[in-house]
């Protein structure tokens, strides 16, 4: 990209189905003067001509096929997955794709650890006693000494591991590139995953969806996990396969599954995960950043773009992320 | 106590309404051959006669008044607060007392961040929408950024100083001693609680019940706290006025008051703070530990008493703690 620059005319097309009118005002206070933006497919099409650049969440990808799109140089994702980006033919090889990296670490960490306090302390039975004015006093289970395996090791898998030290537990990880293996205790490789499932009190997915990792939480993975583990992720539904845990966990193998990503979003009303009495369901919010914060990085990338410097987030389509 | 020599057959009384038994059976197991329990004022009279050394929570420290307990040279209190056995009078100036010390960090500092957690993440909003299976994303609250302060800067608050180093938390501290003031952003004195508190998101009372201490959070202190700043106590309940907490919160002052410890415990059922709702309640319940690991800090000191060691915990009882 370094040699690309942009005219602050530029055409730039906000997609998000929640309020891209605040994206697209603070990029427009920053002195851009071609900035739309659309909350819908039908909005997104009719005020596709002539952009250059795409800042969307979950855009509808078949509308890059038409004529409309053929200016379409850059996509910067408003999320740190892009797994339905870098697998869609409809992007042409030449489209850059960037995605938020070093942002979500903080959030998606204490999201980690409140839902596992929350679990451990078992803040339903000290809510309950409240709600009934009793006084029950009880020893709660603690993280302190526990095993805990991070399974992915990028910038979000960092602040956890930072966490995991400060609650004094053991920390393993398993990551395909190799990288950070020194701040685990224990390192694993993409082929050893039921080693490192094996000493696990607490396993958590914060991998990208690859050809390597759809699925690879199966069946096989699970039952060798502990009978009294817990399962966290917050990385992509695809990386379990969800029908194999939904029985494991009918067969009341694993303590808990603490679930924020699923196959299908918003996860099917229908879905027997909602009423498994050893799963917490929280809607793909353990990453949300205020606007405020995206919007920040938003703005350094498109004057990174302007001012023709390499871009942040930069995605390896090959790689897959 | 450098010089005291203690027999194996010395008498030992444990008394605690919870299976002191357990105590009692892992101290004989460690070769110490008279030792007795009970977990009722009734029984505790009765195995009384000839004590030396009493390992108790809560003891009915009138019984130390009576000719039975004349050989009494030593109390070890099962928890980290003395101040019912500093304040009695009914206790010879030449009996020694120990508390637990560096023991409770851990488990007390996993509550309060479980607790913070819960409250910053709208832990209950999330286990609502799962029940009626709705789908509601939200971006909810972090603790990376707000300022915590710390009121009792020993071994339980430099727990929670450095968990709160691993949310990206300024601190600030407040001691009596002035020690550990290096540990946090910004120290203040005990004459300093106003300015204390006015920078504060999240108040962490974990100091001793001393003169100085009791009700030192009064009605002035805590209008002088942000409107929506969260007090956490996790010392004694007697640090607070009570009743001004209450008023001060049906005024709509303050976003949460977590409370672990009260005025009087168990809570009253008549107690407004069970319902008020922006009051989380526990049952004295943050720095249990399990008898396990009581009870190899117990023997430890049984031990260093036994070979005529310092002993773990020394009470100051001028200081009060």
């Amino acid at each position: 990209m370094g040699d690309v620059k942009m005219a602050l005319d530029t055409k730039i097309l906000v997609y998000t189905q929640d309020k891209p009118e605040t994206y697209a005002a603070l990029i427009e206070r920053a002195g851009y003067t071609s900035v739309r933006f659309a909350s819908t497919p039908e909005e997104a099409q009719s005020k596709l001509d002539g952009t250059e650049i795409i800042i969307a969440w979950k855009f509808p990808l078949r509308l890059l096929e038409r004529p409309e799109a053929k200016r379409v140089k850059w996509i910067q994702s408003l999320g740190a997955g892009v797994d339905d980006l870098v697998h869609s033919d409809s992007i042409g090889d030449e489209v850059v794709i960037t995605r938020i990296v070093d942002h979500f670490g903080p959030a998606m960490s204490e999201y980690v650890f409140g839902q596992l306090l929350y679990l451990y302390q078992d803040a339903a039975r000290i809510r309950a006693a409240q709600r009934q004015k009793r006084w029950d006093p009880f020893v709660s289970d603690l993280l302190q000494g526990k095993t805990i395996g991070v399974a992915g090791l990028g910038s979000i898998g960092k602040e956890v591991i930072r966490k995991a030290r400060a609650f004094d537990m053991t920390v393993h990880g398993l990551s395909y590139s190799g990288k950070a293996a020194h701040l685990v205790d224990r390192h694993f490789g993409p082929d050893e995953w039921i080693p490192f499932v094996k000493g696990l009190d607490i396993l958590v997915l914060i991998l990208p969806l690859t050809e390597q990792t759809r699925h690879v939480v199966n069946r096989e993975v699970l039952q060798a996990m502990k009978p009294d583990a817990c399962l966290v992720n917050i990385g992509r539904g695809h990386l379990i396969a969800e029908d194999e845990l939904i029985e494991v966990l009918e067969s009341g193998h694993l303590r808990a599954a603490i679930l924020d990503v699923f196959q299908e979003e918003p996860l099917p009303k229908t879905n027997p995960l909602w009423e498994l009495p050893n799963v917490y369901i929280t809607p793909h919010m353990s990453g949300p950043s205020t606007q405020e914060r995206i919007g920040k990085y938003i703005l350094e990338n498109l004057n990174r773009y302007h001012r023709g410097e390499p871009l942040l987030g930069l995605v390896n389509r090959q790689a897959g992320y």
